[in-house]
């Protein structure tokens, strides 16, 4: 399935959702809703099962708070915190943890930011912010391939969140 | 909405995603699956709605990991922990956590277990163990309204899992 | 099985071990071995099926660390730290959780200490320490029954050691 | 001893638990079982003790909790945390620990794994899943020799575990 299929397959059932729901999904002040954060996981664990990944996919608000974490069956158990983490690393940190990973290598200038955190910083690929507007209202944390392909997943998280907005903003 | 309505609903829903599916939901070893948390966790949230409480409801599986966690907009931060660790707590000691509570009250027979287990007991309403065939294979972990609303959300999801595992073997 | 009967067993299970060991089990200086620990966490199994419990039973040295924890079919996920933690209780105040268990209500003396000691302090039966020489060698834990059962298993894993001690001293 | 002779002997101890033994070590749902655990323990105990290795070997089952835990006499204390932590890491990363050795070293693909998943993830060998029928049911976490030592004895307990299911399937 191509990318276009998928993401307008995703559009489609947010539109459902959200004419079915009472509340609206993006408030006039832009923020993680529960709606936007199942309609992205469900994106994301589509794909991954196209490429055979068994993936956890976390998402969480602009208080690097978990909004959903989900398991796929078949998961790494060590998959959910790796997951967990990534959102709340993209978020406390505002940067991809692809990014992070270049900045936390011995040496590098934050070297040591993986320590300090209570276990919490993930310096690794497969976490993205998300943001509206140009503000960051959550991430995206994926764990479960290789580290290239949970950085594919979040990529293509990403790239399916930025739609959603533009299509429900027109 | 009846709660024999929400059950019409969400039987559909569930048969849809099975039909849709290439993995059978229930293997012919019962056991938790990704498709079946969501679906319980989309019943106890619309019933939540319903009541006009702001919920986070999580589903483990029977080694007591996370499936999924899903915390409604507005719900309290505090509701991820104690969701997550409600339905940690009734597959870890297979019972109610409405039942552990008089249990663990001060001079009851596992008054101290809440302090042993690294933080993961409660010791208040609102987790169910869930069965199949008479073995546990999940547990369910709803937070976010008073004890009371809470513990019927749970008695809630595990009705409408009953109900679910009564169709699909239908 | 009579208790008589299963003491029985056990002495002779434990003289084989012996017989057939390049070290022996009781040093000049009385300690604690994974053979003793063996043979002692065998004995309450075996009564443990007799009486439909299944437990999960840790015996400790005289330093109060682990030298055994085993988990019987179907135990409660939760047992293992409940079990560990007594078996690290005994040791590191020298007394039976069930007289600990009264010292530690509210109002009483020593209400608190299930807080102060990072969770490892256990306030309910199922734990006893384990004697040679009127000094204490180890711990035994056990839970996975009622605080009823799980004493009874504690206090006979006790007694099974007294008698073993006492027939290897012979 | 030869590694044929060693494994006569448990094939013969485990045969003999198993015909006195009122529940099938190996159910039609292949899992592992304290039995398994205890037969398996065993043999890498006997090893180490030819290798004059004081070990402590854990074995976890397919939720990555622990089955059974011993403590050969003299071991390490840090052993303890190290031998559970390798059982908990090859279940829940199912892989060896010697393969997440390389992925987990600075500049790597998985370097920061060992930091976020609430120190249970150990990165030098002696850890290996256990699988039967093409299915992770446990693992193996063997610590207190050199690295090189608890290597070894890790995969020789993983020879002698698919023996052993090879002898109880015959």
């Amino acid at each position: 399935m191509k990318n276009e299929e998928i993401i307008g397959i995703v559009s489609k059932t947010v539109k459902e959702i959200l004419a079915s729901s009472s509340e609206k999904a993006f408030m006039p002040e832009p923020k993680m809703t529960l709606n936007i954060a199942k309609a992205l996981s469900y994106a994301v664990e589509e794909k991954a099962k196209e490429m055979g990944v068994n993936a956890v996919v976390a998402v969480s608000n602009s208080g690097a708070r978990p909004v959903l974490v989900s398991a796929m069956d078949d998961s790494y158990i060590a998959s959910y915190d790796v997951a967990l983490n990534k959102a709340y690393t993209v978020v406390s940190l505002k940067m991809p943890t692809k990014e992070l990973k270049k900045l936390s290598q011995p040496g590098e200038s934050l070297y040591g930011i993986q320590f300090t955190n209570g276990g919490q910083i993930v310096i690794f690929g497969g976490g993205v912010p998300l943001s509206q507007n140009g503000k960051i209202i959550g991430g995206l944390g994926v764990s479960g391939g290789t580290e290239e392909q949970d950085t594919y997943l979040a990529d293509y998280g990403k790239m399916v969140f930025d739609k959603l907005v533009e299509e429900l903003n027109k």
